[in-house]
């Protein structure tokens, strides 16, 4: 087997992994859409409309979980094109990430049916605690596909490495945080969750980045 | 980095944008099929097949939403043989248009249950509201590609461009024309809705596009 | 843009074509299993063992209708290997076939609920209708592409052509068969669709194709 | 049809049977999810982190079941690097595999409802049935395709074969053990199912293989 053949054996694994953790990211955000439920049997002063309105904690946590684990698959992916091989470890710390993911419909669900209710601070702890794990498996994938450039491309620059490594030391405290303002306030922990997503949405935060 | 591995990993990015909304559009496609519900404990005096029948508003909700959530594949697919960079706004974009299509089971559920109903204008007007959206989305992925022909490959003709432009501008128009005959008659709507689906399904219309 | 790249554009076009028939093949095959639902709150006379197996009709229908999109799956993929470009009318009939196998999972589960009860012919002739409907779509695919070659491969030889032209024209009135056989016994219909499944599954069958 | 395009009329091939493979197991290991249930109506007395703490079956069984899938998509995609064509039995044998990976959200939901209760050796007899089934499946695609090489790639190692059919040769009896052990204790079946995965997980367990 020469040079050549194993760098694309090995290109055709990371592929083979994006595409199996696109699939599992894919799932999981449009199953969150199951959990937003039709009102059914109206009492008779109730209009559609109202019903609909009142159902507004299941839009919040759907929107903010579809953002989140939108934001998962842009990081994923721009991961992915600086990270060129795999190997065991490697998938067992993507493994992790995805099951971060894969639970996130289960804690949006939560979310949604307590929101607003007296045990919402229980139900904001798990989200965010969901979220905090997610970020310190990224940072496993990637301190560990860095580490020594173990998995790297070679075309990746040393300034590329430097700024992911800034960014991604961000993550966990940041979700931390969140967690512990759930533990006083379930609607400010969310309310900074989705100031969160749109200072990423907007281009400026994805300069910082 | 040459100029070629730029634009190989350009490719990689579009390629990966492309599975996952592919991935997104295939399973909020068949979630749809769920919605449609097989009739249990039958009252002694109605057979399976008059309990079936009576079904039809969720047949014609779900094959309307089908041949939509087509059309927008379909669509997409196109839009991204044109472009052939990405960059984060047009993620954003990307993520909004998912977003939308991911509702539609939702608000296909939501018309299933009150068409024929007393409050059918209202759930009408949530669905066409949401291809409304959708519609936008689209229009945004496209101007922000095409404009100055940021993101768009090399070949595309300018014949091409003017006429996606053509096609796009009409989009919106016409779900806010449905929106508002739903205020007045969802039937109507409705009626509205299949008759440009068979519009489009038709080679005609593909030419006039 | 020269001969080469309108090539390599076909060849994506197709390629994406693949790549949501197969997410949608992949996902209505794996949602089949919601359908098979947990014994739960066992009366006490009755144990986990019996609840099990008196679901069998559920593992019945399961399995048939895996075996049927699995084989659906592989006809697809086989048809693709032929079939080297795409236009508007061929996407349209794949949506088609698409939206066939997406009813798949509701048709079993009718199936499931009604055999060995006294609807059980509708629910038969009901999940024939649906087989027979997608061998039609499949030949609609076939014919289509194949007509004048329009839109094969330049490799494909005569005979691999005339072969599928021979196989695909069984498909049809076969599953007519078991539809007009539905209507006088369901048992006896679904006895004939295994048959096929386990000719199909054998090398035998596959030579025969 | 020279040499060098039927080798890649069949990578193209291989291709297939593997992103289908991946969306199977995508959406079998996401689908697991939907059974771990929000409590709801809580009564006065129970507050929400007690009813979640009471849940922890639901939580052992998707952890579980989870590691197992994702164990069984790195064996798949290991094999897949080293098989390089495909034929019309592996494609029923790896239908075989699939069809297994979709039945176990089935047989986990089963262990979580009744894993604690009477009938639990049921439940675990079951799911460890399950796991025996796919270990020979897995067996029957690789001494097929591995038989005389029959559809392997060229710069396969006899090394790797070997290495491969030794660790290939212990799944088999290591689930019917689980199996056997299930029938007398679904705790201790259990418990080394988990000891399985966590060594699996571990590198040592990796070069074991």
């Amino acid at each position: 087997m020469d040079q050549k053949e194993i760098v694309s054996r090995d290109e055709k694994e990371t592929g083979r992994v994006e595409a199996f953790s696109d699939g599992v990211f894919a799932i999981a955000i449009t199953l969150l859409i199951l959990d937003v439920r039709v009102p059914r049997d109206l009492p008779e002063t109730t209009t559609l409309g109202d019903a609909l309105l009142k159902q507004w904690p299941s839009y919040l946590a759907f929107v903010t979980s579809f953002a989140l684990i939108g934001i998962m698959w842009i990081n994923h992916h721009k991961l992915f094109t600086l990270i060129k091989r795999s190997d065991h470890l490697l998938l067992v710390f993507n493994a992790l990430l995805l099951l971060g993911a894969t639970v996130v419909p289960f804690t949006t669900s939560l979310l949604a049916e307590y929101i607003g209710h007296d045990e919402q601070r229980v139900a904001a702890m798990v989200y965010m605690g969901n979220f905090f794990a997610i970020a310190i498996f990224f940072n496993l994938i990637w301190r560990y596909a860095a580490h020594g450039r173990r998995l790297l491309g070679q075309d990746v620059l040393e300034d590329e490495v430097r700024s992911i490594n800034r960014s991604y030391s961000l993550g966990p405290p940041i979700y931390f945080l969140c967690l512990v303002i759930a533990y006083f306030s379930a609607p400010l922990a969310l309310g900074m969750t989705i100031a969160l997503v749109i200072f990423y949405a907007l281009p400026l935060g994805a300069n910082s980045r």
